[in-house]
């Protein structure tokens, strides 16, 4: 048996352009991020993988807070009638909820669901909150887990328990609610670009495609590398839609009994599937520097026993030295792993950068930190290394931002006619085309090439054209692509 | 109708002496903590009730994590059949599950119970996780939402639905799982003490009290303001009863296989309860100044509407002071309440130190400080305000644990006949007792008098006595009360 230096290791991961999806499963499997539970769609989220959802709730919720928002928790069950107060919302979500009948060995008078989101239960109780204009903008947010029934599950992206944010806001005029969605949006956009190193489009949905019971719904639209598109975040702009189903009403500075205006939005663990699909590579995860539960791992290199103290002596300095200035490291000390195996097995978990030190290393005053984004190898002085490794993992998020956006530039495409339209969204393009604004086109676009309509993207300007589709009158290009 | 000035304000807050448990509730209504929901038995969290439970979370993920404790989550479903591997598992909790009977418009195949703790969903998993000694010791937690179905409720202290942290740990020996039981425990007991400002009492379980599913269940006991205890966190040493029912085994050094050792141990919102029941007043939520959400509120004092500038100056300068030093402070500029109205406002929500900033106040150079926890007025100069308000918070905190070391002091005694005991425990006192360590004791004890076994104290010595019940031998004291 070869010894663990030499062995060769037969990498785990399926290539992506061999499956896409074997892949991503592979990546999350190899990284420790997650695996399937025994209770069908519902998944274990392991340390590694919850560590980023932790550094996604730290940075959220103080952005969230920053403008007001106070968090709260309302109840896991919602009675069933309530679910029924507003058609939409009931229509959308009544096929999916799992039902509690049976609780301390009793039937249920009245049959409890498993919320799969808030709306409801929260705005029964917001009704009786809410007197006056004073009470209002009402601005909640929850941290919670919520259950929907999903026939196909794929980790992260869709399993039939999630854990999410939901926040609702509720205001005195329809302005100032539409504003708090698009406030919300650009948190979420703000968040993607800056933190997950994850370009969106921002823009609004359809008729069909808008949240269940919402006036409008805005929406963050991204490109993963297979060129497929996935929903990271929506913000809805309800109206008074359920306002006037659960009677949220105010006295407004006239005394005149009003009807509320709401919003809703939410972010979840899908987001983390994102972050996987846009960075990683074959041989594992890759992780933006600011998402990195480890930013940096720390590798004694120790060939013979008696430079173990020195090394370790230096190791334990710059592991200090690193951790003072607020970078999150890690010094991999473990005795019954090689180098080698090392390396292999924090590349997989995505570690942006791992610094090697050695008595070779130590004699030269400079120590060798790969980059896991691009292999690259970087001598870095002892002296000065905490700026130096932060400079280093900076531009590692800004490499991981201008590859993504690059993606998205290159594979976003300008289509006028119906063939070129078929072409590219069988090659898993972003299609900016026409369209009529009807929901027979869109949904026969659908069933004939898998695309849906991503969003109306603020971005694009008016433009008189025709339907790629019916070649009806079209006032605008709308962002076709498939979807996860 | 009288101005807001001159308004009488009627004390919507029961007296403790006439009805605690009013009391309890109009103190949780009138802070505006929490409020019974539209579920059966579930309440709603409100912001300040949640802050204080984001305050905990933080304080005590800190120092888990400190000691190698990793997060992640689990399902909310497990399935039904997991739950009675373990035979007193299933006895403790199947009477109170809320069963998933159907989702997704179907029946399941297999009913799901929604999780009333987690180690049997979790153990299932860490079986197939552990394979040898160097996946030991396995130490994760997870903070989730948990249901038991409970008769008579109680909020914070009982609900159907509740917020809690459960950790569950995996060791190769029995001791190295004890060592880890008591190092968790006291944690618990650190953070009451330094944090909460409750003195507990830690000890072990009688059989009859312990966790289901435990070899030996360790506890903090702490007395309420009517001489009631409160379990307050548990530590269980599960012993090998899980590993067994799950197959949780290792290979050893020496390549033989065993069963591992576990531990589990949780806190809850109920803690926020004992919080409540330990501090505070007929005037409402007394907070100690370190599980306070808002430290200290300043309100600015303007009698004539041409100070308002030169006023609201000064409060925001010293509301700069404050933060920048670590204080959470907060500005009540709320135009449309007197100046009484905030007073009481706070009050009522437990704010440690309000500030009152008015002309005269800066005229002088020195502004009010009053003291929630006992009304002392502080004059305390503009310059130099942040550490004399951080010393002011600091003495409110060691007053707090003081009143209630005090309290239980005076209300622990020894007893040693059993007509002093029934009236002793008639009285809602702690009772030190000789018990013969038999269940039948134990429980005819609790049907006549109502009082349990809370724990046998750490802190008492072996001495020999006789039951107080039986009149049989005993080796040592325990302690008997009244219990939430």
């Amino acid at each position: 048996m070869k010894n663990n230096d030499e062995k060769e290791v037969q990498n785990p991961i399926t290539k992506r352009d061999e499956d896409f999806s074997e892949w991503y499963h592979d990546v999350i499997k190899e990284a420790g991020l997650a695996e399937y539970s025994p209770v069908k769609g519902c998944m274990v989220i392991l340390p590694h993988g919850y560590a980023i959802w932790e550094i996604i709730q730290k940075v959220l919720d103080d952005k969230f807070k920053a403008t007001g928002v106070e968090n709260a928790y309302f109840p896991l069950f919602i009675p069933e009638k309530f679910l029924t107060k507003e058609k939409d919302h009931v229509e959308g979500f009544a096929p999916e909820v799992a039902v509690v009948t049976h609780a301390g060995d009793k039937e249920l008078e009245e049959k409890l669901v498993v919320r799969p989101t808030s709306e409801t239960i929260m705005y029964d109780t917001f009704s009786r909150w809410i007197r006056s204009y004073r009470d209002l903008p009402l601005l909640i947010n929850q941290w919670a887990n919520v259950v929907r029934w999903e026939m196909r599950t794929r980790m992260f992206l869709r399993t039939t328990e999630f854990l999410w944010q939901e926040g609702h806001t509720v205001h005195s005029t329809q302005e100032e609610a539409d504003e708090r969605a698009r406030m919300m949006l650009d948190i979420y956009r703000d968040f993607s670009e800056n933190f997950m190193a994850i370009p969106v489009i921002t823009g609004v949905k359809t008729e069909s495609e808008k949240f269940a019971g919402a006036l409008r719904t805005y929406t963050c639209e991204t490109m993963m590398q297979d060129g497929k598109a996935l929903q990271y975040a929506t913000s809805h702009n309800l109206g008074d839609n359920f306002a006037k189903a659960f009677d949220i009403t105010f006295l407004d500075e006239n005394n005149e009994t009003k009807h509320a205006w709401q919003t809703s939005w939410g972010l979840s663990t899908r987001s983390i599937g994102a972050l996987i699909m846009s960075h990683s590579d074959d041989s594992g995860l890759v992780l933006p520097p600011k998402m990195a539960p480890i930013q940096v791992v720390i590798v004694p290199v120790i060939p013979k026993e008696w430079d173990k103290d020195m090394v370790m002596e230096e190791v334990k300095s710059v592991y200090d030295l690193l951790s003072d200035y607020g970078i999150r490291a890690k010094i991999d000390d473990r005795d019954f792993l090689s180098v080698g195996e090392k390396y292999y097995h924090w590349e997989r978990k995505g570690v942006p950068l791992r610094i090697e030190i050695g008595p070779k290393d130590i004699a030269n005053g400079k120590f060798v930190a790969v980059r896991r984004d691009n292999g690259d190898k970087n001598r870095i002085d002892f002296s000065g290394a905490d700026e130096s490794v932060k400079k280093l993992l900076s531009e590692i998020q800004d490499t991981l931002l201008k590859n993504a956006q690059d993606r998205i530039k290159e594979n976003t495409i300008f289509v006028d006619n119906w063939d070129e339209f078929e072409k590219a969204i069988e090659s898993n393009k972003f299609v900016m085309a026409h369209w009529d604004g009807t929901k027979e086109t869109e949904d026969e676009i659908k069933e004939k090439t898998g695309a849906t309509i991503r969003c109306v993207p603020f971005s694009v300007e008016e433009e008189k054209g025709k339907c790629v589709y019916s070649g009806k009158e079209s006032g605008t290009r709308v962002l076709f692509a498939k979807a996860y």
